[in-house]
């Protein structure tokens, strides 16, 4: 099976099983709504390739870990989208979840996606009950306080922002989540997996500033010029478009080279390497300017 | 220890290590702000009086899933008191955590401690990882989609609501859990546990319901007459202040008949008996009207 069909399917498996029954309609539309079109699902993406590298001999453990990484990256860009935090109108070239659906829905929706987060890692218990209490462990510690993504969230809200720790917590934890969980599905250490996604998530974040300073509204499917308009820290604003194109490579190189020894080490590192090639036609758009 | 220190300690130990290290300092600062003073701490209670009722033989796994109980609920209020829900400024006499700290914040505090209720749980797995992973299931059930608080609160966007499906949901759920957590957490089978946790969710809806309709703000703490200013289904309106009461006093008797035999049991009974003398001033105000 191709990894997004795979990927694709666990999700879907999920948001069922947050519908089913008697519940209230609208809510049970919504989390379908807020977890598709997909996007590049790049978290649940790495995830599932690390825990291949590493052998994938509990497979629903691996399905499981990749899901619950997506939703809560979902359940984070809803919440993110209200009108307290972004106010955006569109998010993945359509409404955002409290424009189609209504503020009130919105809130209830991310909050149903972080619970359904972690029960999803609890189904898959049965394979491996260790396993999977260390999976719910990586995932709470990078999505809640004092270091995941809501700190990284509540960075914003402070008068003096520590810029390490905002940039570890807001971008890079969920992809930390998402290498160390795809090595504990597999029955791997977390620990030595730790750097992989830290140097993932910097690109990610340097990517993304180039992105929100290079393109416009309709190739972003998301407003443009969001960072600059809410006084957040941009790689761009600091280093300038050559600058943040040189600082991408290098943390794509440097990814590369930690990647832990593995069954699957090689075919790991080809895609980083597509990952980064991914990236060039944006390196290309800034190298034009 | 008394019941009430334990179960302030074991909350207190939580919002500590979600506060810990370098974090932002608001949030850090809400997490404790929304969780203090604890009122009467009633799920936490049931959940920790029924564990001691089975023998409580792990208390870790006991206090963290009283701890969990008190969070998810904690963050329940917080969301519920935003501006696109019952847009509360007061909340336990203070002011509620969006008017105190801000919307932004309001909305992460309400995540973060979603957050920490599971990655308690998942902490306290080294006592009985299967016993860990079953509370954090129980929980999420009655706390996500398509059954739990979220469900319930996810009624009120419906044109029809189930009545049935909605205050099961609504303020059933987390009373469910904090049977069913109890028992679980000493060992015991989840089931036949339920009906327990059901009536006393029923008997804390009814008594809330003739609170809201008896007394004012000040004696309440929070705004008075929300539910018929939200069009919310109200067993006052519904029974009558004398139907109500009585409601109140038959499913009280029905709580502490379906208490499951347990070493415990005429302890628990008393519990629920105690409890039921606390609600009685409630009704002599009904019966003076």
């Amino acid at each position: 099976m191709p990894l997004t069909t795979r990927i694709e399917a666990a999700i879907t498996a999920a948001i069922r099983q947050g519908q089913g029954g008697i519940a209230p309609a609208k809510l049970a539309a919504a989390l379908h709504y807020a977890t598709t079109p997909g996007g590049a699902r790049i978290r649940p993406t790495i995830c599932t390739s690390v825990a291949l590298a590493c052998g994938d001999d509990r497979p629903a453990l691996t399905d499981a870990a990749a899901t619950a990484l997506e939703l809560i990256h979902c359940a984070s860009l809803v919440h993110d989208d209200l009108p307290c935090f972004d106010d955006a109108e569109i998010r993945r070239g359509k409404p955002s979840v409290h424009r189609a659906y209504s503020e009130p829905l919105a809130v209830l929706a991310g909050d149903s996606l972080i619970v359904m987060a972690f029960d999803t890692l609890a189904r898959a218990a049965p394979q491996d009950a260790m396993r999977a209490v260390e999976l719910i462990r990586i995932l709470a510690a990078r999505t809640g306080m004092p270091h995941g993504i809501c700190a990284g969230q509540g960075w914003e809200s402070e008068p003096k922002i520590d810029l390490s720790a905002y940039h570890r917590a807001k971008t890079g934890a969920l992809f930390i989540a998402a290498t160390q969980m795809g090595a504990v599905a597999a029955g791997q250490d977390a620990e030595p997996w730790e750097e992989l996604g830290a140097r993932i998530g910097e690109a990610f974040q340097v990517a993304d500033d180039l992105r929100d300073a290079l393109l416009d509204e309709d190739a972003l499917g998301k407003p443009a010029g969001q960072d600059g308009l809410h006084g957040r820290p941009n790689a761009v604003a600091q280093l300038g478009v050559d600058g943040a194109v040189k600082r991408l490579t290098d943390i794509l190189g440097g990814a590369i080279a930690s990647i832990p020894s593995c069954p699957g080490e090689a075919a790991l590192a080809a895609m980083v390497r597509q990952y980064a090639e991914r990236l060039t036609p944006l390196t290309q758009t800034a190298r034009a300017r």
